[in-house]
């Protein structure tokens, strides 16, 4: 196994060097509980500037599940349920968590993993339009991903219109920022976390899948959505007694713009893959410009690969071919990707 | 700030510093997620030698509330509730996380932070007499800790004879062991790791409050208790994606037998700060043989106090006076109990 | 089991004779569905008639346990608990509905099944003066009920000061009048309808037990307290497709004033048999001033009496000693008590 | 509104006339509360003979997503989603109520209403087959109804193959016989109660559209399928106090086979209803054996239509046509029918 490359996901590490050393620096200092301590305070701080938006909250919280249910959960009332693509995360991977908060999940059909604010549009009015519409689940919250689960990204343009939508039926728009660390470093984004405490009601950066141990932080523009969060965030089992853990780390994070660079090498060195992949005559499933990396392999050669490469299984496509998906992250090295490579 | 006291509580600093050293030397290992690493297996491993349990299922969480709803949701039925003292954790202190999961907490009198196995008895007894016992939460489980929210140990006597009563019942016993190496640390107790895998049907292992930087282990000595325990993690977002975090600390914890001396410091430390308070006529509000001090003082000079020490206010017992909490940790040092003293 | 006399409760008869003739008399015309029909207009109307509050929203739901977890539900926020009596049927006899949705019975003592305005008080401003009180469940909610459980009435003095109360605090208070009838009719009320409407934000007219076959009428005074209720009511399972079947009863009992006085009966009987057991050298329980009687029996004497009478078991008191509860409905009759005086 | 013909649904008369004299005849008749009488031990006894199934647990509800969402959550656990066609009553017109109770619809295409065993099998299949399904909703029970919400029946043979697959992988079948009277009065059903109890785990015979003012009669052919269930009703709010009121009905409905025929004429003038449309040009959306019929129509046309008959709107097919359903019921006459003949 030791020799095995690893292009499972991007959470098969530890943290990244500058997060140890600073959880080193900082172990034996004593500070309260709960999240309130000194370190909290200056990573919201460093991240309220990040997105040039002083007066939102910051919160942190543990993994993504946790966070998704723990915002969904504080900003739906009981007769809603969220909207999302059908190949969104909280929709398939998450074991029924928000519904086992007591929400729908309201699935739409995507495009390449991404909502169209039409199919949201077209949603939202035909259930006002329809006159037993209170027998039926309230649409009332969006819930994107970005990137999304296929490596995609939104524009900011399109990010616009579902915002415009959101805003124009009153509900919130979240997103979901698990690595978001890999779209910040895609030449193809042009979407900053000021636009997304533009755009979102509310947001999180990913910190477990972008450099922490673990910790998501949540970004909320306006103050007023998600009142007594903190008694939600204990009662779901997000509060950590020791909330300077996930403090120290995305202050860490948020250090000399550290979040902003850490995914470009995961970025670049995916597109390294795409390339040896089109130009070794492999065929993409689909193209996507962040750290994830899709390809089309019959299952022999699939059996093979798998035998010197950790990759993940992504889906079936006919008896005798499947899509299996590599992951680059931040500590990807150029050594592994020419490993990689040679063994293409 | 900086030369206050910090007597609040046992979590105000980070981790152990092996374990830091472990997870230094770990760190760009890469390894599968979700507690499926070699790490966790080890842990896993050597918390069953330690409780000589070999079959022994151990699943890692996060923190003790996620613990606690999570288990006790996994374990009880629909129209089922647990049982608790009055001053358990989960009947006060949990923001109601057991009832947002659809769970009664069933509280009964205490003496000292202690259930009675005769008041349990009782209790079920009561139930199961009552014609109407169908129109009411059935008690499910019988939640207690060790040590108790008042640094009180059951002795292994205790023990026995609670697990009897919940036999004859046949509902669970769960044990919340958030601070269990401080138990384990103290002269008084009689009750080994071993003892726990016989006498309860599941309990956790503290990690938060006893040198980690979060987590704690579930060990459950009959496997079938919880089925689909994985999902049901996932589902209350208690399973970490890089959950080797958490496995890598509890190896450390439970190599060479660190758990067991962990707490000593601690306990001897908090055996001294009741030793001075007494000899300078202060009154502690109960005597405890663990890591906590609780001392009965007039206002005034809890607000003296207060200047140079950080405490936990506890209760007020008359307009005049009130019970605070003084809580020593692996990480006081001798100097801080001098100081202290110096102050008293 | 034909010759036994029934004194067990209020619910064991069908309904009020005006009700099957309106329920006969309907039967055949054809409405719409789901309580948007003209009976339940008429009812609604007559019953903002009798409140004198002609903006009151009026819901008509099917029973109890129902109602109760369908309203506290509603206002609740996921964060909050509802504060009652430890004798509330919300605490103990619904089996666990409120914590099923989510949400904790904050239990206060009681007296004689009444909260007391300084009780709730005292409770409200120790949770806000605690530091900790994030950590709690905030109290979002008073629950009370008249008659009591123990058929005892708050008094208009009473409940104006618990209205004080949780005005002062912000909380909605919220009063089960599952027997409402009964107090209505009693001698000793001085709450009427009116008085309701101003001091509760609440509350429901109880229907099942005070003459209908089932049904409780909801009655929101001030129409934004809980949006989006038909919905709520849809996913509770509490809104009935034939919904005017509810409608048609609750237009019978608030047609000719017949709800103020179909309890009549029921509480001057249970005036006769109060008096006829002190007179027999009974011993009462405890006084109380509507249609149930507690009586206090050795166990032998109670056996006996269950032999020839059909009454609810209340509590053992001593090991020799028992409380039982007689019950009086719209339905007893003279010829009832008679037989019941003769047997005593 | 008077002159209006009605065939919106079949829930908005009264009950069937012989229930109203059953009524009317036990009405001062007492007996004890909560289902435990005389009349629903009667109706459960004729229920299980009706079903060939002497063992058969029977329980009283009230109304349809009542029972659902108590059904459902009762045999469900807490990891465990409920697989339902995408058009399945759960799936759209119950407000949330699966999910409210914390568990997710797991959605399959259908035909004409109609869950195929094939999709069902694959569904399961596939779920197992993948690497991650501890990361998704188990599969924990299949939901279908019979008649569907389009009108249509399961064949016996179908019926096999969907038990068949159950059994297989080991979850339940759940049977929603809301309209079951319409489908044992159809000339087209080929499935007894008798095969309904070999075939499903659970089901239940639908009240409310078929004669009662309200009830569903849920039977459990094999006995520990849903222990406690008596507790689970209470904390739903579906057990009524006067208990008997459902089994008075359901005793009527079990009286001379009466179930059996109250649908015939429904079904009967549902034929001649399809039969006019086609002679006279109209085109059925699709053809049903039961008791609704779905008509395609040009919006004027539609709006014509309404000012004479009441109906549902089914469905907007393109931007001038849409499709309506008509509804006959137990209590349509004949002249109803030649009424609407003659606008049509």
């Amino acid at each position: 196994m030791v020799k095995k490359l690893f292009f499972t996901s991007d959470y098969m590490e530890g943290a990244h060097p500058s997060i140890l050393r600073a959880l080193t620096e900082t172990n034996m200092q004593k500070t309260v509980g709960y999240g309130l301590d000194p370190f909290c305070k200056s990573a919201a701080e460093k991240i309220r500037k990040a997105c040039c938006c002083p007066k939102a909250q910051i919160w942190f919280l543990v993994g993504g599940t946790q966070t998704n249910a723990t915002v969904i959960g504080s900003c739906l009332r009981s007769w809603q349920g969220v909207v999302a693509a059908e190949t969104g995360h909280i929709s398939t991977h998450e074991a029924g968590a928000i519904e086992s908060g007591g929400h729908k999940v309201l699935t739409l059909p995507h495009e390449m993993g991404k909502l169209q604010a039409e199919t949201v549009k077209a949603m939202l009015e035909q259930y006002y339009d329809d006159a037993n519409h209170e027998h039926m689940v309230e649409p009332g919250m969006v819930y994107i991903s970005h990137p999304t689960e296929y490596g995609t990204l939104y524009s900011r343009e399109e990010l616009e219109s579902i915002h415009g939508v959101c805003n124009r039926f009153g509900i919130p728009l979240y997103l979901d920022g698990a690595r978001l660390a890999y779209a910040l470093a895609s030449p193809e984004n042009d979407v900053t976390l000021a636009d997304l405490c533009r755009l979102c009601d509310v947001f999180y950066i990913g910190g477990t899948k972008c450099g922490a141990f673990a910790g998501e932080a949540v970004v909320v523009p306006r103050v007023d959505l998600m009142p007594h969060f903190f008694s939600i965030m204990k009662q779901n089992g997000a509060l950590l007694a020791k909330g300077r853990f996930l403090g120290i780390q995305f202050d860490c994070l948020f250090q000399d713009d550290l979040y902003f660079h850490i995914g470009a090498d995961a970025v670049r060195y995916a597109g390294m893959i795409r390339e040896a992949l089109e130009s070794r005559g492999y065929r993409l499933a689909f193209d996507t410009p962040t750290n994830q990396v899709f390809v089309l392999l019959d299952n022999r050669r699939m059996e093979e690969l798998g035998k010197q490469v950790e990759f993940s299984f992504w889906e079936q496509t006919d008896e005798q071919h499947s899509v299996i998906r590599l992951v680059t992250s931040w500590a990807t090295t150029e050594d592994d990707i020419r490993r990689l490579i040679d063994i293409l």
